[in-house]
């Protein structure tokens, strides 16, 4: 199988985001490997022979996605054999052009603790202190109130949203202890209805997601995760609580999602 | 302000990628909008009334960095008057060329629900499980477990480790009600002891982070800050426990510094 390379003096992770951006478009296997912060001579002289050594097992070139500030690191690489891809350096020009400004690569802009980096971390602990409706005295603090039943990826959501945006982001569960017939949100969350946002699911995913944590348990039923499903649904209806159904859903996607509908303002860019 | 904007009819998580590595070797300021979900003509023809009318406003056309699959909606955005950069199609036909391959664009491929999605929402939930050293009885499954005191990172980096890379990570606290004077594992970790992984920070930041939660408390003392450090890092040397300062690092550089570091096996590329 032929080799990707990632690779950077920095945390690889905008030469992993371009590269893998590109080869998603195409129908072929790779063997992926990151390599962050060649940022000696020495480690570029070791990572050298890693590339020449995919040439040789593989009779192909890897293909090399890098991002490099320092420049002599980068000829040291882009010269070991592999196909070199430089999205940085490729569009360094046209953007000079049009802003009228030299670019100043610096190490650690991109992935660096910013001004905003302590509004990422405050976002995290408040979306675990604040995680599965284990308060209900810091909901004037949220962003944003993601609700739903019990495994419908709230969690996920919450944290996804604290650590890419900074954005607070508590829970409530809908749980399966409530009285799903006379389904109503407790005081503390219609005091913040415009922040509230519902999250559901297939009733069929639901059912394997659940028989995950408890197999052949009620909780886990079909019957159950279609009432449960059912009762909430019409909840957001009657509240006019905006949802989405994330069955075919990453993490990522309905986070965009959410942003997408909601307009909350995030707190990183 | 001049105004970048992040558009696809994806999650646009690529776009910004893109436009905010270019962006951040310029010593500019800008408006940042990330428009997501770009998916139908309607969507694309009111983006367009934002890209114009950020032009009248500014008297400069917006940078538009986009990934767009469908090429009419692309074609619609690239002709709304901003200055468009398109990474994907920039380098695809020199990729298509390398590999013999054509692209075959397609929604959701980047950050859609692929096979490893499942391993990433378990290590999510390990994360939670197994953070502040909740659970001893599940080490065996972790990947990594993080140490380290009060304050320093720990659950953030945990998290982080399973979103982005689907690794297991419990983290334990040496906490301040340890017998800071004869510090030891207990013999669950020890037991682990090949996926211990130390953090530590300068004593200074540590006094900084633990006032925010505790001001003028023992616990936030510089001298108690540095106390602990001191021997946290004595023990993490005793036990050969390999370490990282991560005072200066974003959530970001830590985990990409623990993977270089490790060789821990990612589950998710």
């Amino acid at each position: 199988m032929r080799t990707a390379f990632y690779i950077s003096d920095g945390t690889a992770l905008t030469a992993e985001a371009f590269g893998h951006a590109l080869l998603s478009m195409f129908p072929v296997e790779f063997q992926h490997k990151t390599l962050p912060f060649v940022d000696t001579q020495d480690k570029a002289e070791k990572v050298c022979r890693q590339i020449r050594q995919s040439l040789k097992e593989n009779g192909e070139p890897p293909l090399i996605f890098h991002t490099f500030v320092n420049e002599k690191l980068k000829t040291k690489i882009t010269n070991c054999g592999g196909i070199s891809y430089d999205f940085l350096e490729q569009f360094k020009g046209s953007v000079e052009q049009e802003l009228k400004v030299k670019a100043e690569p610096k190490t650690h802009r991109t992935h660096g603790v910013h001004k905003n980096y302590n509004f990422r971390v405050d976002a995290i602990n408040y979306a675990l202190d604040n995680d599965d409706g284990k308060r209900l005295n810091q909901l004037d603090e949220a962003d944003i109130i993601l609700v739903g039943v019990s495994r419908t990826g709230k969690t996920p959501t919450s944290l996804y949203l604290a650590l890419q945006y900074g954005i607070k982001a508590a829970n409530y569960p809908l749980t399966e202890d409530d009285d799903f017939e006379h389904l109503d949100l407790p005081k503390e969350l219609k005091q913040q209805r415009h922040k509230l946002f519902g999250l559901t699911l297939n009733a069929q995913r639901l059912h394997e997601i659940r028989s995950q944590r408890r197999h052949g348990s009620q909780y886990a039923s079909m019957q159950q995760c279609r009432f449960e499903l059912q009762e909430v649904e019409k909840l957001y209806r009657r509240e006019a609580i905006p949802f989405i159904n994330s069955t075919h859903f990453s993490v990522e996607e309905i986070a965009a999602k959410i942003l997408a509908k909601t307009n909350l303002q995030r707190r990183r860019y």
